[in-house]
Parts: C-alpha cells; sequence; structure tokens
C-alpha cells in the first residue's frame, strides 16, 4: 500500500542571476508534485508519482532522480512526441524571482485521464494534487478530476495545494473557478495567505485549511482551534520549493498522526531546509535529520 | 545606407554536457541572423536587424548585444504578450550535440509583415533572411515573403542560408517545399552539403550557390568556375554558429567585390574562430583580427 | 538634445578576495562617470559619454558595454598609442575592501581640451563630472575645465561628485585646492560624509548639496529645508559602484523635476540595487524596475 | 653555497579569454627569474632570487609562494612606495596570445644596483638574468650590470635568457643594442629562434648558445657540435612560462654536469610539463618527476 | 530472474588536478562493480548489486545513484560503525594519474560472506566480481569465493576483471596468488595486456579470456579463433572507468548471444563514451545510444 | 629561539555541501597545530612545527603552505611507507557540518618520540599541543608526552588545547582520561565550553584556563580575576578553523606580554577574520591586519 499517491508535471529548470548579463546558469529538474514526492520519500513514506515526461534527458533526468529517491515511478510515462517542459527563473537580489514557463504543448501537460491508474490511487492512503496541474489545459485537468473521483469513491482523503502562478492562467477569473473548485474537493488544502481570495468557497471550518505565510509562519485550523508555527530560520539560498517542501512535512506528521501543532512544525522546518539550496529539493532533510 | 538589412528570430540559448547529470550551463543568446548581423559588424559593415522579443530580460539581452555590437536594432519590436524563445543545447563528446526547441508561440516566431519596413530594405545593398524563419509559422513566412518582394522591387539581391532544422518542420515534404522556394528567390545561397537534396531546384548556374560542408571546408561555383577553400584549422569548443559565421565571412568579402576564392577564404576563417567560443557570437573576429 | 553629458576615464577592473591566495577573479569594466551614464541610460535617459580608451579588447568592451546600454559614445576616442587602465580590487570580509590602480599613463588619463566638444556640451541639459577625472593628471584636468567652461557660457548646469580616492593624489593638500575648485564650480555637489572637509569652500546653501552616507542614508539641503533618506536595505555583494549608482538615480529624478525627498529615495534606491552585484553597473535598475 | 643566484622583477598576472567578454579570470603571479627559480628548487638546487616588491597582497604572494618552494628570499625587498606590477594576459584559440603590461615605474622596475649584494653572487656557482629586466628602466639595467660585473670578477659564470618583449622598449635598435651588450657578457645563451637577430654579435662558437624553437624544439652547439632534442609533446593549456622552465631544466642538468643532449633533453620535459597548468609554475616537475 | 549479479566496494571519489596546487575538486562515487552495474542498466540489462556502505551520505549517494539508474541494490546493507571509504585521484597532463585509497576498514572492505544471499546468485544469468575486492581483506574475499561457489552450485557462468591495483597489495606474490586462484574460477575473464603475467595459470583456452589494451583496443580468443577490436576514438577527459566500462559494453553483448566481435565492439563503445566525462559512470551511453 | 614550537598531524581536507549531491568540492590543507602555527608566524613570531606527512602531493602541499608562510619545518619528517591524513567535511545551511576523517595509520599519525627533539624545544619560549594529537595512538601519544616532558624540564611553559573529537576516540571515558591528564600537564589551558567536563582536574586556580563559547566570546580566569571577551562580529563562511585561529591570537598577545584583556581580544579577532574564509588558515590576518 501506497502511503501518498501524486501526479502533476515535472520540468527542467534553469535558474540564474539577471538574465540579462549572467553567462552561468544552473539546471536542475523540478515540479511541485515531483518536490513533495521526494519530501515524503525522504521522511521514510512509500509514496507512487505518476506523471508524463518526453523522451528525452530532461525526462530521463526526472525519472532517475525520482527512482533514485525511492519513489515509485512505475506510471511514470515517457511520451515521444513531446518535449519535457522547462522553467527559466531569475533571481536578482532586492527584486522579486521571476519565472519564464516554456510548457506550452509540453510533454508533462499532456497527462491524461487515461493514464490515471484508478485502482493504484484507490490502494493509497491519500492522494495529492496541486492547483499548476489544472492550469496545464484540459488534458491534465480532467486527470486530475479523475484522479480525485478514483480518491473519492475508494473514500481516499484529498490533499489539494493551490499553487496559484498567475502566468499559467488566462485570466483570474477562470483561475477563481477551477482552483475554488478543486480546493472544494480536498479534505486537506494548503493555500497561501495571498491566495485566500481564490478558494473563498472552500475555506471550511469542516476542512483542515493550512494557510502558510513565507516567512511569518503557518497555521491551521482544526476541530475550530487554530494553531501556529513560526518559519524555521535559516538562510535563504533560493525560495522555489518551499511550499512543496511545507506539504511534504506537514503531510508526513499527518500519516504519523501527530497533533496539528506537530504537522506544522515538521512543515515549517522541512520547508526551512528546502530553501537553503539552489535546488528545490536537494536540501529536503532525511528521516535523521528531523530535530 | 545599410550594406545587410536581415530578418530573423533570436532567442536565449541554454547549453549544457549531458542534460542527465549536469547542474551547471551556460546562458546566452543566438539566433542565425543575430549572429550573422554581428559577425558582419564587427568587420566594419553597416547593418540592420529586424526581429521581435519578448519584453523580458533576455529579450533586453539581445536588444542591447546587437546594439553594443554596432547593429542598427531601432526596427526591433517588443511584444508585451510574448515570451523570448529559448533553445536547450546538449554537447557530448563522441555524441551528436542535440537542441530541444521552446520557441513555439514565442515572441520571434510573431515578426509578421506589418512588421517589415519596405522602404529600409529597398534602401540596403543586400537582403539576408535564413530557412529557419520560414519555418515559424504563416506569420514568419509572410515577414520573409514580403522582405524578399521589397528586395526584388528595389533590385535588392537577396542572400538565403538553407538552415534546415528538422525539429522545426512538420515533414520533410514540407521543408522541401518551403525551403525549395525560398532558395530560388535568392541570388547568393549557402547550403550545406547534406541539405542538397532540400533546395534542388535552386542548384542552377545562375544564381551563386555556396556548399558548406563543414570541416571539410566550402565551394563555390561562379561564373562556371567551381572555388573549393578548406575549413579553418582551429579546436572546436562549439561547433553552432559556424555556419551563420561562415554567412559572414563570405558576405562581408562579397560587399567588398573580392574574388570567390576570397569570400570562401574568409568565411572559413570567420567561422573557425567562432565555434573556438562556447558562445555562438563571442568568438566572431573583429576587422583587425582579419589576415 | 542630450539631457546629461558626462566625461571621464574609464578602465578594466579585476576584482578577487584576498590576492594573497585566490586564483579565481571577476573581469569587468568601471568608471564612476561610466556607471553614472549607464544608470542613467537605463532610467530612460539621453546622456552622452566622452573619455579615451587604449585600441585594446578592454578599451572595445568599454565602448560595447555603453552603446549596448544606450549610451551615446560618438565622442569616445580609441587611443593606438595607450592602453585602457586597470584596476586590482581585493574584498575581505571584516576587512575594508583595496584597489589598487595601474592607470600611470593610460589611454583615459590623457583625455584632454582638444577632445571635449564645447557645442554638444553646450546643447546638453546638464553636465556631470567627477573628482576623480581631475586627479589624473594636467590633460584631464584641463579636460573638466574646459568642459565645465563650455556648461557655463552655455548656462548648463553642472553636477560635481567629489569622489576622493586618496591614492590617486600627491596629498590631501592638493586634493583639498583641485577638488574644492572644481566642487566650487557645481551647481548640484555630491559629497561623501567624510569627504565634507576636503570641499569646505563649495558648501553654500545657494548650491545643492547632497550629503551620501553608506548604509546611514543621503540628505540634502535645498532651499534652506534639509531632506533625508535612509539606505535601501539589501545586501552587499560588493560595496563598489554605490556612489555613482546613486547620483544617476538622484540626477534622474532631478531631470524629471521631483521633489528633493523623492530625489534622494530614488538615488538610495538605485544604489542600493547597485550594490546586489559584483559588478559596478550591471545591477542597476530598468525604468521598469522602478518602485 | 647557492647553485644559482637570479634577479629579475615578479608580477601579479590576471589570465583570462577573450577580454571582451570574459567576466572569469585566473590571478597568480609570474616573472621569468621567478618560474625559473622554482623550476630549479623544485629539481633540487639551492637557488636565491633578488627583487623589489611593492608591500601589497601581490608582493606578499610573491614572496610566500618562493619562499615555500624553498628558494632563498632573503634579499628580496619590499617597497613601502610602490605597488606590484601586473600583466593582463588574453588567450584566444586560433589568436596569438596577447599581454598588457602594468609595470610602469612597479616596485620591481625600481631593482638598483644598491639592492645586490656581491658576497652573495659571488658566492654562487652561476648566475642568471633575462633580457627583461634591462628593459625596465635605467635602476634595474644597472643592477642587472652590477650583478654581472660581481659575477665575472668572481668567476661565476652568467647564464642569460634574451626574452625579447616587445612592448617593453621603445625600439628594436635600443632592444638590439642593449640585449647583445648583455648577451655578450653571458657564458650560457639561451635565444629564441625569432630573437636570433638581436642578439648577432654574441653567437660565437666559445658561448654555449641554446636556441629554442617552440614546438620544434631546441639545440646548441657546444665544442663543435650540434646536439638537438624535440619538444616535449604534450597538451599546451597555456604556453606562458615554457621558455623560463626550459631554462631550468637545462641549468639543472649543466649544473649536473650532464651532456648537452641530456641538458636540452631535460630543458624539454620541463617546459612541456610547465605548459599543461594554466600557471607559469605551479606544473614544473619535482625531482621525482624527471624520467 | 537477474541477468548480471556483482558485488564489490563503492567509494567516494575525489578527483582534482596536482594536489599541491589545486583548490577546485571534483566529488562523485565510484567502484568498479558500481560502474559496470551501471553501465550493464543503461543498457537495458537487469542487475542486482551487492555492497557495504557506512551509513554516511556517501553511502547514501552511492545507493541513491544505483537505485535511480535502475539497479537493484535490496542486497546493499549500510553499516553504521564504519564509514564509506574514499579514493583521492589526482590528474596531471603528461604524468601518470595516481590514486591513494583511504579505504582502511572501510564500510565497503566489511563485506562478509554472511552477506552473500546463495539464492539470488543462484538465480542469475551471469555473475560478475573483480579482482579489487579480494585484494580487500579476509572478509571480502570470503565473500568473493563464497558467491563464486553459489554461482559454480547453480551452473551460473563467473565472469573476472582482474583489476590489479597495487597500492591495495602487500606483495605481487600475494596477488598473483589470489588474483591467480581467482581468474581460473572465472568462464570469462578481462585482463589488462599488463597484467597477463598475473593470472598466467588461467589463460586457458577453454576460457573467454578479452585482453584489453588501452588506446590499443582489445582482443578475444574464441574457439580458437582470435578477434581484436580497435578502442573507440574520442577525446579522453578522464581516463578512470574505461576498464568496468568495457566490461558493461561485454557482457551486454555476451547476454544477447551476440558474436565475439561484436561484444568486443560494444565494449569498446561503451568505454570510449565512458572517459569523455570526468566521472565514471556519467557518460556511459543508454540504449539508445547504441550505433 | 623560536617563540613557540608545536606538533601534531597537518591533513589534506576536502570540503563541500551537501556530499549525497555536491559534485564541486574544496581542496585544501589543515590541521589544528598547523592552523595555530600560521597563526602565529603571520603575527610576527618565530614556530616551529613538528609533524609527518606521506610522500605524496598533500604531504609536499602541507611542508610548502607552512614554509611559505615562514614556519620552521626543518623538524617535518615525510614517510615514505603511508599516506598523508584526509578529511571529509560537509557544511550545510540550518544543520551542524559533519566531518568523516580518514587518518586510520596515516602518516601523521605516526609521529612517534623518537621524532621529537628534545633540544629544540627546550630552547623554546613556549611548547604548544593538542588534543587530537593524543587521540592518535600510541605513537602519537607518547611523542606528546616526550615533548611535554622536554618543556618541563627545560622550564618551558606548556600551552593546551583540549580539541576533543568524538569520533577518534573508543569511548568517552577514555578521552576523559587522555585529555584530563594532558591538561593537567599545561600551563595554558584552551578549553571549549562544552568541554569543560572532560578536563575537570585541570581547571584549577593556578593553571591560565581560556574558555570559549564559539559566537557568544570567550573568558580568561588570571590571579583570581574573570576577564571576557564577545566573538568579532563578522560573517561566517566556514566555521572550522576558529579555535586554532584563537589560540594563536591568545598565544601572540601572551608572548608580547600583554594584559589578559588584551590576549581575549586578539583571540577573537584573529578568529573571528578566520572563519571568513571557506580555508581554515587563508584569512588568518597579517600583523599589519591587527586593529
Amino acid at each position: 500500500m501506497t502511503d501518498v499517491y501524486t501526479l502533476g508535471e515535472a520540468l527542467g529548470v534553469v535558474s540564474s542571476g539577471r538574465v540579462r548579463h549572467e553567462s552561468e546558469a544552473r539546471l536542475d529538474v523540478c515540479g511541485p508534485e515531483f518536490t513533495t514526492a521526494i519530501g515524503l520519500a525522504r521522511l521514510g513514506h512509500s509514496i507512487s508519482y505518476l506523471g508524463k515526461v518526453g523522451e528525452d534527458e530532461l525526462g530521463t533526468r526526472i525519472v532517475t532522480v525520482l527512482r533514485g529517491e525511492g519513489v515509485d515511478v512505475s506510471d511514470v510515462r515517457m511520451d515521444p512526441s513531446a518535449s519535457t517542459g522547462l522553467v527559466l527563473r531569475e533571481s536578482r537580489l532586492g527584486r522579486p524571482a521571476r519565472a519564464v514557463h516554456y510548457r506550452t504543448d509540453s510533454a508533462g501537460s499532456r497527462l491524461a485521464p487515461g493514464n490515471v491508474p484508478i485502482d493504484r490511487i484507490a490502494a493509497s492512503r491519500l492522494l495529492h494534487v496541486s492547483g499548476v496541474t489544472v492550469a496545464l489545459g484540459w488534458d491534465a485537468r480532467d486527470a486530475v478530476e479523475t484522479a480525485i473521483g478514483a480518491a473519492r469513491t475508494a473514500g481516499v482523503p484529498v490533499s489539494v495545494s493551490v499553487d496559484y502562478v498567475s502566468s499559467l492562467w488566462g485570466s483570474v477569473r477562470e483561475a477563481e473557478e477551477m482552483l475554488g473548485e478543486l480546493a472544494c474537493s480536498s479534505q486537506v488544502l494548503f493555500v497561501g495567505q495571498d491566495e485566500l481570495d481564490l478558494v473563498k468557497p472552500a475555506l471550511l471550518p469542516e476542512r483542515e485549511v493550512i494557510v502558510t505565510r513565507g516567512a511569518k509562519g503557518a497555521s491551521v485550523r482544526s476541530e475550530g482551534v487554530r494553531y501556529d508555527a513560526p518559519a524555521f530560520s535559516v538562510p535563504v539560498v533560493d525560495p522555489f520549493g518551499a511550499r512543496e517542501a511545507f506539504v511534504a512535512g506537514y503531510l508526513s506528521a499527518l500519516l504519523e498522526g501527530l497533533t496539528p501543532g506537530e504537522r506544522l512544525s515538521r512543515g515549517a522546518y522541512v520547508a526551512g531546509l528546502a530553501v537553503t539550496s539552489p535546488s528545490d529539493w536537494q536540501a529536503l532533510p532525511s528521516r535523521t535529520d528531523l530535530p
């Protein structure tokens, strides 16, 4: 039995300083569910990842990294007719980071309902999806819906991370509609402070809603009580990956039956370590790194 | 009066060793006409470049580099609604280099007939285009056609570089048709040994056809006589940019009224220096570097 | 019409950690007016730069960078008989940075009155010079004087940045005399807190005197009122270039008719971004980066 | 007793690819006699070096390296009133390397007769000087003369390496005169194939004249017989330092009483290893590296 | 069923230029059987690796890499009481590479008979071991013996690579005895030209003996006929890993029933690609890279 | 006469970020007494170092660095039968640094009583040893004892730095016994706050006991009065080497007869600068760097 089943797009990522001048860049792979999957695997959970990659070296890298970390990749598909997507990230001190997505018609965005293994999701303890996937096009959206349907039917709880990336959406209204619907199908909902407006209808007491506030920490309301945890204080080398790492830490503690406060703490700790590396996932802690 | 007018797409380029393992990459900008333009400017010619870039840092970098090198960029347009395209190149010793293009709906591919300044082309000594542009979509294809029409009307000779990039074409047949037509509208035609079949109808005696053979040199048939020049022998750091550099050297000598043999030699020399750098354009020689 | 005309020496700069041990260094170009010119150009102003460089690759680099950034370099001269100067900078955490200047008889120090285009200065909105140039020798000093004379005759206001570099002066007394005289010919005067004693005679109420205090911010007295602005708080990667960037931001706001407080704020912001990069000029903000 | 006494200028050296574009450079120290001294010390000979450096980090680096390698630096002087000189070297594949010297009035060029310890030279087995030093100005020239005078008086043989660096000389005629005179005062003379014309009067049978031809090897005429040795075949990473390394190898074999052929072979071997590193001196072989 | 079962020590490896001067090094993991295992896995074979690593980050890295590449690591043991071994390699152009082993009492050397799963070896198509393992001490030697015994009992053929590393042996005589015995227990024997003397008793016609000669290619005698293959000609970035890669290529072809000539060719090709990277294993070809 | 005589093991050190992922590492040399020796030499004291290194490039590097810094290395021995030891250090932001020692049977650990020059120690003003050396085995322990005996006999005061490295000891009890005994033989004792329990018997009023507390500063009790000094506040690039640098600064001030407060201050200053570099020793201040 798999602890967590997740699906989404993984991509190549090129990171640099100011793109206008830099000749050195960092090449890695990333993806919201990719990072969460590795985070959970490192903490000792069994996890399966579903996604499509191109039959190219970026695709091979994604599969190799996941498999190396112990994530079950038997459902990953390699698409010979599309390339693995790419993100170009720019970090400038004193200015917000920027990302340009090169994923139009990427292999990852072609994930479709037919790729979703109903039985394997039904045999998992938790399904985790993010709002990025529903922004990738109709196929991917349907795939998420299919997965959620499978989970609901089998009584598997659904965890959703809102992950609103404005450049992937045609309009805020469209995002609001889709993300709101997605959020409403969750039992556990991760939402950024600045995303609250997008998923208003889902902010109900019966749902476990975790609100993340970056350096200001995170909170959760559980059975009518609000719990808070500060961010884990470390130097930030690269902020990307924090949210996904937080999700991994939180879900890990949830799976182990820890208290809401402990869930937040573990989320904060894992997120704190994640940002100490230029990679989204390489600084994720092992089980033995937990305090 | 401009010596050479050219148009096409310029992009960001990320180069690395084996993508599966590398974490270090090189970030630069490139483009066939971009490289040829800089090559000509460095050799002392006045040159205008037309293209569309995104309103992003890659776009700014392209414009800044061209302007810095003395290329006239007053016709370049920044498109606020599209990103500058990107290419991911992989170099492996002992294996052919590979490139994945991320330019679907890029700013550069949106160049359209309406962007082409008829009068400025008419006031040039030469128009240069490449076969890459006609592979980018209908708009770009029409823009090239408009430019060639303007040249023909004004009696400005047209230089064409075939530049067949298979991954940009739906089928070989489509490439054959479009590139053949393009080649037939040229007075000066640069074609690789392995591209000869694609532009058969254009291989007529009345056209100046330069055939490039990589390390095996190049030849041209001019007024019934065949001239040959060997490649310039230097260590190859990165093969990309050689063809475009060759074109720059050849056209430079043509503009100066040098003999066919001298044109080939200058082409070979400029191409030889171009590949001594990981950048397509940074090793291009200055006027004072010419032998 | 040019917004700002400036003149001075631009040089190569080699930066490293402790010179005793480092084998890696950074190669770039710099210069007080060079940096201010780029800062103004990026903020959308038209600016002309006058200077002499050697006919070498450093000289070409200086011209290429300026032209790429949109600075008018038509007055720049390449001197075939002298090399472009060089500065070796050493940065050690916990110890003050050090710089050794290799500019004795450099091309830049040979700027002479005969190189100064009276008419172009007369057609500018502002002339900007720094105290470094008057330290470079009699020729350069006379060139500055000629430029200031041209401005005064044409009613063009003069901006002076004191920029006292002790190693370039024979004695403090000599610096005091020359810099004091220079400062007295300005309408706008930028002076560091620790340079106030050098230009005492110029510290009069009728002059716009901006006092910079590094991390402690800056102030200006305008029409009897003192305005203050804090420094923009960002991590300092390399402190060089801050002063010149501040001047660019301040003059930009002045040219746009903003209030003294706004001038200081823009100066502080531009200076703050400038020090986030190891380069003096590459982190200078674009117009769209302004808050 | 010292095996070899040598004197000259050591400097900082910044090496990069094309200066126009490179942002990465290598920082090291160098100098013809500096390199020869280390080469001899590594082969087990006792060697003393005389020179002046600035009281700066480059000067400290020079002394530290020499002392670390076992060269006697007790005669080195630190000059508080001058900076250690600097050389900027550019390497471009397919183009000759270039060097710009920043040593006008450097500490090293201030070496004067008063710094030359007559007794210590008299107590050496060999004195070695290069033609670079006599190009540095009257003081340095006189210092060399003083040293040679001391050697002659004491019957210590003099080794001279011509080392003609055109940019350090006012005219070829001046170089010819000075270098010819210097060469005539030697018992062992190292001269490049392309320098033969400069020292014609010194090319007499009674002198041990070693002619170096780069990749084509070297030869020596000894007691009427000509000996030849090919260059040691290795990939050339950076050609600088080869000549000085050759001198070290040759003199080492000479001091050990080996045959002319063996002297050439050792010179070639040491020179061959020297160019396998970007540093002039770091790849010099140890005694145990000798074949 | 596993195609190939292998066992041995994997270690960390630090590679640098001349250790005396270099401050930059490369950190990776390596091991003869480790490399062969990855080589086989990349070519599509199922392979199991047995070894002991420390409970440290090097140990985790070894397991992660193997698992990522699809090697079955279920038999790998993490030893909490010992560290993963380390090798320091020095590469100098023009001089032979050197390696210092830090593996005294390493986790890998503690592999013991009790760790060897008889049944899993019996269920494999081939067992592969190297002579390095028998040099690591009595425990490791016994483990190899146990494995070979299991293979013999089950009729599984044994492949041995002699891999003589002099610094791991007390004396040549000891190596001769142990390696000779090991070689005699093989059906397929890989031996370097310079190792032939060590395993003389094993050089019998009934055994498939492959002799590797580095750049001079390899040969095998099969059923009385000698087959030869040249080395695959590519630039050598780092020679380490070539032998192990050759073994992987050869065994791959053997498992597929290819001819002796084809086995050699594939071995040569895989070895040729392996040395194009500073890593022993990262340049190993994928199935699709095969010609 | 030597100011300070010291003995111990110097090693190679490889430093990297997370070992699991990093491919880049830093190669340097280190050692507690090695660092203290250089720190003292840079501050102008004469110092002799005794230790054993292998006849390898790491050993040569250790000797070269020490000699270059002016440390007397005439007592250093090169052992042809053992390798210089190595340490692998891992630094992760947000996690404590880790070090794995590869020094079993290293050359340095073979230092034996027979290597200790009684007369040279007797002719020194101070003997300094650390607790690391007594952890290296019986030979090294006896060597320390011999040195201390020689000092005591000659009336030379003994300085001891506890330097407890848990992984080098079989058990805490063993460390307690040996380190306690060592501490009791000292006149000046450096002990970390967290090491106080290990050397309880030595914490007597008649001994000069300096307690270091990392970022919290240090204190000393001298003639009944307690003195305190804060840590010198600088960014910490790499914490290794701080303790040894502190010892160098403190002993330097002690040798100059400064007050306890001044000794602490100098210790703190030297330690503060030491951690601003990735190297243990390269950032150590020169005499002229002292405030």
